[in-house]
């Protein structure tokens, strides 16, 4: 059985995002290649990567498997990545792109995001990679080397024009960098990936995508869970979603009608489906990571309802009410976690 | 008795701003132009003004009283203006520096803003000058119309190499923002002017502006004072910092070891005078409002002990201790009062 998530229509260009997307953060080595395989199986068509997760050729390996299985082609799968820091100069984007596409073995990136509004000092590909956020291989200098974003995207337009890269993206950036981006843009970003979870839902911020007709990709939808495998103390000492009783509460109140493996059916819905949903209704595109098959299973499964299908079916799946979506929705305190000053130096949210 | 303020030393001019200025928003017309002239005659030697105040010629007509009666030479005192959101275009940015000084009267600004991140359509100054957010007379429509802040930056560049410019400020504007405009400056801003106060402390955008050395001006001091005259509903629902008790409390721990008025020695500080100091000690300038002299005066003599001198002599002065610091800046719960998504559409700050 497969799942096929429902999509959201970029503008300008009309084209079909997967809604439910596959993360790939943190994931390492083969492991990696097989959680791509799985997620490909599974059903899922866009995988999200970038440099500076450290993991392009092992997760290219897994499309290839899956490509080379004949589960999908080339061009059924959105693959997804990220311009690192390093690699902001006009002279060192192609470089970027190309080592990129070289490592996942494709020829073109379906989305490729400039992955923060941060300029750091060049870094050779022979000397580490990915280079992080520190200069020197001791890890003790963040070197700063601002960039105007102008010179940044007209690179990365000019590949684009040449075919490397099918559309363009922007992550960790704020409203008032994306309105001056988009007054210069030739081509226009036409994703938004942000941090967006109950406990920092920044509504304003998709307010203004929605003016902007700017589909918002939210990473970190499971809040604290990812960074606590980080050991970052703010993740640690935030009470953890799954466990937060507005979400079991309301995860008690629904049934996932869908079938599992095996065709068992899933008596209720699980607070990683109802903060998933939360997103989804909210207009969101997520990018759940997992290693497990029966979890990736489940994340995708939270597309039925809002327009995703099961197999040949769009039956089942359950729908949150608007007072739901509002408990939840009041959970946010503004809190965020992926926040560079805190650790780099680098202030982008102030 | 004159009282002096205490100055900020600019990166990279080396130019003294004063770091207690006037504020002139919500002046108006021959009040405006008594409040400068009283202001200049109290020891003020900065009067923070803007197009969009609508009273530029009525505080020019108090500095031109005040330079008429020998209280003040032009070269003594900081004249600020701010661009409107009507005139980022490069072709407007003249016009508008152009009619701010016909307005003031002066040949030059010592200190020019870009009042916002926002890019308005343009009115012209024949049909409705200063035109305020909207772009109808009926204030119905708001018109965005994106420029780059590098194409107004670059005009305001120029009008600084004609001399009519002395230095350049941005207000408003957050970390992001910043650091790109920082990166193509020819002439760098060297001030950034935002909504600062107890209630939105910005700890995070002051270590940002150390970090470039970039001078910060805070506005709106006291909070909800300035917006509740607008009846704006969470200027009303706050809790007014002059009977806040963190802070009366504090008042009462100290003493205005000045002379005030017909040297009447101040017996405790005021409210007012805390959080001025408050904002001193973080290095910070200020600009506060006030259309009595009194009030000018107890405003002004917060720089005693900060640097700031009185007549002939610079001692007296109260100085907070880090506990009391840190009480104040406890109250921050990032509390915004002047953000334009509110009313107009404009998202600056998400």
């Amino acid at each position: 059985m497969v799942f096929i998530s429902p999509s959201i229509t970029l503008y300008p260009s009309g084209a079909e995002l997967p809604q439910i997307g596959f993360g790939t953060w943190k994931h390492v080595g083969p492991q990696a290649t097989e959680a791509v395989y799985s997620a490909l199986k599974v059903g899922y068509r866009l995988i999200d990567c970038a440099a500076d997760y450290a993991n392009e050729a092992a997760c290219g390996a897994g499309l290839r498997k899956a490509i080379d299985e004949n589960i999908v082609s080339r061009s059924d799968v959105w693959v997804v990545s990220k311009l690192w820091n390093t690699f902001h100069h006009k002279q060192h984007v192609r470089e970027a792109v190309l080592k990129s596409l070289k490592d996942w073995g494709v020829e073109y990136f379906d989305l490729y995001y400039v992955h923060f509004p941060i300029s750091l000092a060049y870094v050779s590909t022979k000397e580490r990679y990915p280079p992080g956020w520190f200069f020197d291989d001791k890890q003790t200098q963040v070197i700063q080397d601002p960039v105007p974003l102008y010179e940044t995207w007209r690179a990365l337009e000019e590949l684009v024009d040449e075919g490397l890269i099918r559309h363009l993206g922007i992550s960790n950036m704020s409203s008032v960098i994306v309105t001056d981006l988009l007054s210069y843009a030739r081509i226009k970003p036409e994703v938004l990936q942000v941090e967006i979870h109950p406990y920092n839902a920044q509504p304003k911020l998709l307010g203004y995508a929605r003016t902007q007709m700017l589909a918002v990709t939210a990473y970190s939808s499971f809040g604290p869970l990812g960074f606590r495998a980080l050991n970052m103390p703010k993740a640690l000492d935030a009470q953890p979603l799954f466990t937060h009783p507005v979400i079991t509460e309301i995860a008690a109140n629904h049934h996932d009608h869908s079938k599992g493996l095996n065709g068992k059916v899933h008596k209720s819905a699980t607070p990683a489906q109802v903060i998933l949903k939360w997103a989804l209704q909210r207009g969101l595109a997520v990018i759940p990571k997992s290693d497990d098959r029966l979890r990736m299973e489940e994340n995708i499964r939270v597309g039925l309802g809002v327009g995703g299908t099961e197999g040949e079916s769009s039956e089942g799946g359950f729908v949150l009410s608007n007072e739901e979506m509002e408990r939840i929705s009041r959970l946010d305190i503004g809190l965020r976690f992926n926040d560079p000053s805190d650790d780099f130096g680098c202030y982008i949210f102030c």
